[in-house]
């Protein structure tokens, strides 16, 4: 297929709502459900998304089809949420991302106005050089990732309850 | 921990608003992507849990709790709905399966009106004696499950166009 940004746009935009409508009003038990030790909850992950609009994709992008010589991206902190957000309810969470993510659908828009752009690049830490399509692509497979880790942390939470179900269920046994 | 219906409850009442914030909408490159022969678009993955819905999970539970000797489940034909929703739009299905998940639920409420119900058994095809909180508990991870499976086959469909990026993708390996 040929990437088309509408495409990635209508994933990006559902993925807000998406998270509210099966995490806004969920008991702690289930938010707070995790995969053992050094692993993230929903709440944290939803922190990580937050992060994700702030420092990691439009910053990222504007490199990319900036001016600028230097196409180096800057080091984006996989963790930092953990502390920053910590004193967050998921419900804000939830909203500060929906807002952050309508501003990035907004500027993602702004920037990028001939399809000629999507082969510009940027220089990745470790993959070296990225096309912009490469990294538009990956915003919404990366929400759709954090979306699937997180049915997975709620589903574990159940995995003894569902007794000898446990074995036909493939998200219990990863 | 200790199985508590309003937590599974939690999770079933929330599966058609976050199905519907996710796939509705959504263009047809999307909806009818798979992840190859005998595999299940997101419509049709829309279409077996609406069979859950009518055949699977209220019917055993009915069983399970009702005054019959015979506490053998019925067979559940895992692939009727490819032939029998063919026709049906994801919206029409989306629709369907809200307004049956609704009337499940009530019925669950109606059916269990005391925790020492929990415990009444039923005889799963494959895996003999089961309960039924195992039961209440595989229907909240069996939604979640389907809602894993309709993330990776989006997430599918960028393989290629997220460029190096795929190997930090786990979804992507899958």
């Amino acid at each position: 297929m040929v990437f088309n940004m509408n495409d990635a746009i209508e994933i990006l935009e559902r993925t807000p709502g998406t998270l509210e409508a099966l995490l806004s009003g969920l008991s702690e038990g289930w938010v707070y459900s995790n995969e053992g030790e050094g692993t993230w909850n929903p709440s944290e992950v939803i922190g990580h998304l937050v992060d994700g609009e702030k420092y990691n994709w439009i910053p990222r992008l504007k490199i990319m089809l900036g001016e600028t010589d230097d196409k180096r991206f800057p080091a984006f902190d996989r963790f930092s949420h953990l502390k920053d957000y910590n004193h967050l309810s998921i419900e804000e969470k939830l909203s500060e991302f929906s807002s952050l993510r309508k501003e990035s659908i907004k500027k993602l828009k702004e920037l990028i106005v001939d399809d000629k752009q999507f082969v510009l690049t940027g220089v990745h830490p470790e993959y070296g050089e990225v096309e912009a399509r490469q990294l538009i692509a990956t915003w919404a497979v990366h929400d759709l990732t954090h979306l699937s880790q997180i049915t997975r942390v709620l589903a574990k939470r159940y995995t003894k309850e569902v007794g000898p179900w446990k074995s036909y269920l493939g998200i219990l046994n990863k």
